[in-house]
């Protein structure tokens, strides 16, 4: 939607630039450039810094490929996590999830994305060989496969779990099942299908 | 919510500044880092100059208040625009919607704002002598009230009604009613009402 009255130049790049984030449309666009011009420059200002300072100074972690500052994350230097298992998630979200369940303490891979092959994302632009180097290192024993329970969450999980299985590492999926507080009425009758497949004998 | 894994700095300071984007909570501004510093670094150096150069470079046109680099906004500066009428707005993206409708000749006066004593903002703080000033230059016949029908919006529009009358100026408010091209069984009773109680005879 190009506005109808003429917009002076630079508010019309900012708008263009704001529409680059995901999840923003033009309104969206529109409606943040009036806000941060009007009500908070100081914000406008802190988030430019941010933006190029972060795009300066972060890198991946040579071991996890998280964001990190160094060459190594503090979660792949701290000494207490478990070497033994590696849990490769899609994206540093998912890393956080999973952290904040408290129910893990070894270490991380994260993929930056999953297999996409309709929109140019295979396993070289995920880079599976790092991973499969990583997960050799002949210190990791168990691979847990946590990507989405998507459409492309799972086919990278089949892809990587043929991939590692190849090399000897014993490879895992998180359960699929009803989740934790919730009524079965109100839980798709997919996972009900899930759960009764994989239903455990208590 | 605070990332239960610890987070580089940069990231951190990335993702409180893109908080204070209207409508973005921590869940999207932290999406929103990852996939501009994941997939669009050329993006993220993108935003960030547009920002400093839209915080540099624009200011507030003399007459209308809206967004201009210079002094005058290009829609004050065409002199093809009627000056005997004057359109009182909220912000730009309103001014935008009734230039999109085609069927206004006249100039715009942008208050950037409403009345909201609540959060602070009175008389004073969206400059209404300023817009006093404008509409009594001696040109202007004709002063038609566009703030939103919510409210905030309404009371603004009754309160400038009084100022602007008392100063000799004609003042009109947008028509209400049903919605071109609506099922009546689709609008609001609100609407309905008052769309009863504006009748018009044909």
């Amino acid at each position: 939607m190009e506005a109808p009255l003429p917009e002076p130049e630079p508010l019309k790049v900012l708008i263009d630039a704001l529409r680059r984030l995901p999840g923003v449309g033009v309104r969206s666009a529109r409606r943040m450039a009036y806000h941060m011009l009007q009500h908070d420059l100081a914000g406008a200002d802190r988030l430019s810094r941010a933006l190029a300072d972060a795009v300066h100074n972060l890198g991946h972690c040579s071991r996890c490929n998280s964001f990190t500052e160094g060459d190594l994350c503090a979660t792949c230097a701290n000494p207490k996590r478990d070497e033994s298992i590696l849990c490769v998630v899609e994206t540093p979200a998912d890393q956080n999830m999973i952290e904040s369940s408290h129910g893990y303490k070894g270490l991380y891979y994260v993929l930056m994305g999953h297999l996409a092959p309709l929109e140019g994302v295979g396993p070289a632009e995920l880079q599976f060989d790092r991973l499969l180097k990583r997960a050799g290192d002949g210190v990791v024993q168990e691979v847990i496969l946590a990507t989405n329970f998507t459409a492309e969450g799972e086919t990278t999980a089949h892809y990587l779990a043929e991939l590692l299985r190849a090399r000897g590492l014993s490879v895992s999926r998180l359960a699929r099942g009803v989740p934790a507080g919730s009524e079965l009425e109100y839980v798709d009758a997919g996972t009900i299908a899930w759960a009764l497949m994989e239903r455990r004998s208590t």
